[in-house]
């Protein structure tokens, strides 16, 4: 085996190894060649080479997002590394651990006029766990070949790399996020020497469960005595441990469950599409009364970042009493009225809290479930009398996806479609809500495909799509895995807003409509392209579109553009 | 014509015109539909709508380069604007100015857990001219609608923000650099009013040209004696001015110009292929003498950042005794050896030093002149010897580029290759070299070709091509504008690079082999594609190519991948 004879290089290749970060993704570049030969030549890692850094980012962030372990990425200096930017403060606010390897010019290099050179230290700042700034080594070589004075600083550098190095391994691994670890190297960058030298390897932490210590009973004496209780869960794993004590704390008629698509909770009692409920009380002449019937008296929410507005809305205006938040890092104060943060799992949480729990008589469960089984009746008639449209093709979607697929939504009107609908429990869906940008979605689902057991359908929008078109070129696209894209011809989502759509300025720059198709991305990417215009087409296509294939597939659904919003507004006329 | 109603919209939106900016680049987005309809709604601007932010940026410092003026950016919240960053650091780095616009939540909904919102407060700091983050407005209204204490404080905030803004254009015109405006905007975003309110319009002032006071005797009388002076051109826009008063001060036996392709300087007695003289000695038995007698007493530069890594290692080791640079704002010490800045314009300088100069017995000048000589035909006789190449490829298409063109150049392989070659004098030539990247090279050459009067030929390799594929995604390409792709199928120029080249893994993570063609792409965005891949269909494609045309075109010349380097590299050989 070869090893990159510049120490640093070997420094952060082992201390990866020996903390079991295995997936590495790189670009390609001359600076990071110390790295890139490290990581290469060792088998023990799994390194994906994709040249554009913005997909290459969110496809470390997809297989993250799936693994649950820190993935590395690495670049070459200069404007590279600004590529991966998106992805990491998605990866903040999702809290997924990415390690951020950039090659560096020596200092003396950088502001001088050297080519691919720009500030690269802490350039991440606002949206990262640790900046680790490692310092160049005396020589590329061994101390052991240095003089005295130099052998000794060269020892001081290796030993401060590898402190700052384990800083930012720590975080990555303990608090879910992204660290960046900025590594400076002088030519030669290809010296190769058959040997490691003799380093320090460290071992970061284990990740630690806080043990819940917290006394519980105040909060369960006032959970018992309090008749609406609302649950409210945001981007979740899917978890059956969850679940099943989530479905013992919902048996009760003072406590409503709202979850979101990505929650990945089901229960017959849960309430999955919640802008169908909020929606129609929106519009109705007893709206102040319903929402008052409507607001819980304690609100407690656990999961990543929340989709609907319309709950947002409404919780921020009729203040529950309490927020509590169940999360072992961090609380949102989402709804400006948070009052207790649980630091732990929320599976620590409910095993303690569960055992307290007293039903408590109360219709507020009851009167939201009749309007609930009313909102799905009328749901499945709007659904039988619409024309072809975003809405009804997502029907037809869910209704075909097969079990146990993984779902990758994109961003933002695929979500919020999704969010209509009622899933089948066996689809595990996921979408990057952290910063919720339409900049990486295919490239996530990507990612996130390759360590699933089971085959990935995403689905995305035409705008999403073809800003993330150099998601494709990409080597590592399973045959299985399945694309649809719902083309509109533009943001068919800026269509909603009050009083802009008619106009020419409107189209241009907030619709921004085009009239491209997805079939030339993929005869160049040598995907299987189907197409469908109408319910027919789209049928007939679904039938076949999730068989095994030699070649991945995507799915191009065209929809009227203009009339897409009509029959989305109307929905929510039509379930009032 | 309608306006925001939201003061700070107005306030960006009118101090913009006031200025003079009418360039405006803005992405879609909700949060930014304040500004979106300040600037589309008035005739005043020419707005483009650009989805994807980081070929936006691009565009916008294409057009910034060729208008010489700020060029404004508009794009929602969230990473939505990190997409920027490549491009920023580009312009930061190439003095080039942008107006980055964005749009933000209010403080109080920041890391709250609402969608589309990050902290977009000074998120550009390591490479920004001024970050300006206005305040919300107290009510998205007048303040004559207010009552007196909030009346009061909206007064307050509209002057803060005017202040904060005319900071951040002072410096946009005054020093060339990208500054960051970060707009907070409350709902509803869309009220409109028929007139506008009663704001302050700031002017900013007036770029100066600082007087040159310096006494410049003692260089004079340095210069006069020297034997051997060379000056060198970095980045530089065409001039006849800078290029008279050059021709004067290099009518020396004792001066030799060196001239980068980029510096758009032209004489016969100018070496334009800096490498092409270099390469040889480093091969040559003689290396260390014939440095000592290339190497400058005196090393007067200007212009920007230097392409050619040759010289960059040759004057850091053989360093002169005195380097001036010229430049009104700063001075890089790219060889280490720095001695003075003169703080003006070159055409300030020359216009002051030329007076004094006396012309120097030397054969400096003969000597080289009479190396250059010798390349010049062994090249001649080069070219028509190699096979079809990267190498020979370029000579076709430099020989047949109609004049007067304006020449946009990818990095990296390209701009290399077209420093060996003496391009026609009338071609105005163009390259990101302010941090090197292949990330918007299209992009930045679409910009640049709709503010110029005459037709653009955009070259590139393969890499930077499909890396910016979502350049295409574009209304505003001209039907005369011209890409010529090579495609060797990957990053030849890792092939230069020592003992890699023949293994698996340099194929995969340094050269990342593809087989892609341009010819999707093509189609997909309605440009006309022609390929070429032989000398004979070349010059057949080269005949009728820059011929008039409905649509844009683009000619993909295939070349042999593990051939091309090669052939660059005897090219060295031979000419030695």
């Amino acid at each position: 085996m070869k090893y990159s004879s510049i120490p640093s290089a070997q420094t952060v290749v082992y201390n990866c190894k020996a903390n079991g970060i295995n997936n590495i993704v790189i670009s390609p570049g001359s600076r990071n060649a110390p790295l890139t030969i490290g990581f290469s030549e060792d088998p023990s890692f799994n390194c994906y080479s994709i040249v554009d850094e913005r997909c290459a980012a969110f496809f470390a962030l997809g297989i993250a997002q799936q693994s649950k372990k820190p993935v590395a990425l690495l670049c070459s200096s200069g404007s590279a590394l600004l590529n991966y930017y998106p992805a990491i403060a998605e990866a903040y606010y999702s809290d997924i651990p990415l390690v951020i390897i950039t090659a560096d010019r020596p200092p003396h290099k950088i502001d001088i006029g050297d080519g691919q050179t720009i500030r690269q230290e802490n350039v991440f700042q606002n949206h990262i766990g640790y900046s680790a700034n490692l310092k160049l080594d005396i020589r590329n070589t061994n101390p052991l070949g240095l003089g005295d004075t130099e052998g000794s600083q060269q020892v001081s550098i290796q030993r401060y790399n590898e402190e700052e190095l384990l800083k930012a391994l720590n975080i990555a691994f303990q608090d879910k996020m992204p660290v960046h670890i900025n590594v400076p190297f002088e030519e030669p960058l290809y010296g190769v020497v058959g040997k490691p030298l003799m380093l320090t390897i460290g071992a970061v932490r284990k990740e630690q469960e806080n043990p819940f210590v917290e006394d519980l009973d105040e909060f369960i004496k006032l959970w018992n005595t309090a008749k609406r209780k609302m649950i409210l869960v945001g981007v979740h794993d899917p978890s059956h441990e969850v679940q099943e004590l989530l479905d013992s704390v919902a048996n009760d008629p003072s406590v409503i469950v709202f979850t979101e698509t990505t929650s990945n909770l089901h229960h017959p009692n849960f309430f999955g599409s919640i802008d169908s409920i909020i929606a129609p009380i929106e519009k109705s002449k007893d709206k102040e009364e319903l929402f008052q019937k409507l607001r819980p008296e304690i609100l407690l929410t656990f999961g990543g970042l929340i989709v609907s507005k319309k709950i947002k809305a409404f919780l921020r205006k009729f203040t529950p009493e309490h927020h509590w938040h169940i999360d072992p890092k961090k609380a949102n104060n989402t709804f400006f009225c948070l009052s207790h943060h649980f630091k732990v799992q929320p599976i620590q949480f409910f095993e303690v809290f569960n055992g307290g729990l007293v039903s408590q008589p109360s219709n507020y469960f009851s009167f939201w479930n009749s309007v609930k089984k009313g909102y799905q009746v009328k749901r499945q008639e709007y659904m039988a009398q619409i024309p072809f449209s975003d809405m009804l093709a997502f029907h037809h979607i869910f209704k075909n996806v097969p079990n146990g697929y993984q779902l990758q939504l994109a961003n933002s009107s695929t979500i919020r479609y999704a969010q209509l609908f009622d899933l089948d429990p066996s689809l595990h869906v996921f979408c990057n809500r952290g910063t919720s940008g339409i900049d990486g979605s295919t490239s996530t689902a990507i990612g996130a495909s390759i360590v699933h057991e089971d085959p990935t359908l995403f689905i995305t929008g035409d705008l999403s799509f073809f800003y993330d078109s150099n998601a494709l070129w990409n080597n590592h696209i399973r045959s299985d895995f399945r694309i649809i894209v719902l083309n509109n011809e533009g943001g068919g989502i800026f269509r909603i807003l009050p009083g802009q759509e008619d106009t020419e300025n409107f189209e241009t720059f907030f619709e921004t409509v085009h009239h491209m198709d997805a079939s030339h991305l993929c005869q160049m990417y040598q995907m299987e392209y189907q197409m469908a215009e109408n319910e027919k087409e789209l049928d007939m296509a679904l039938t076949s579109f999730f068989g095994k294939s030699d070649k991945p597939k995507l799915l191009e659904i065209k929809t009227p553009r203009v009339l897409n919003n009509k029959i989305l507004l109307s929905y929510f006329d039509f379930i009032s």
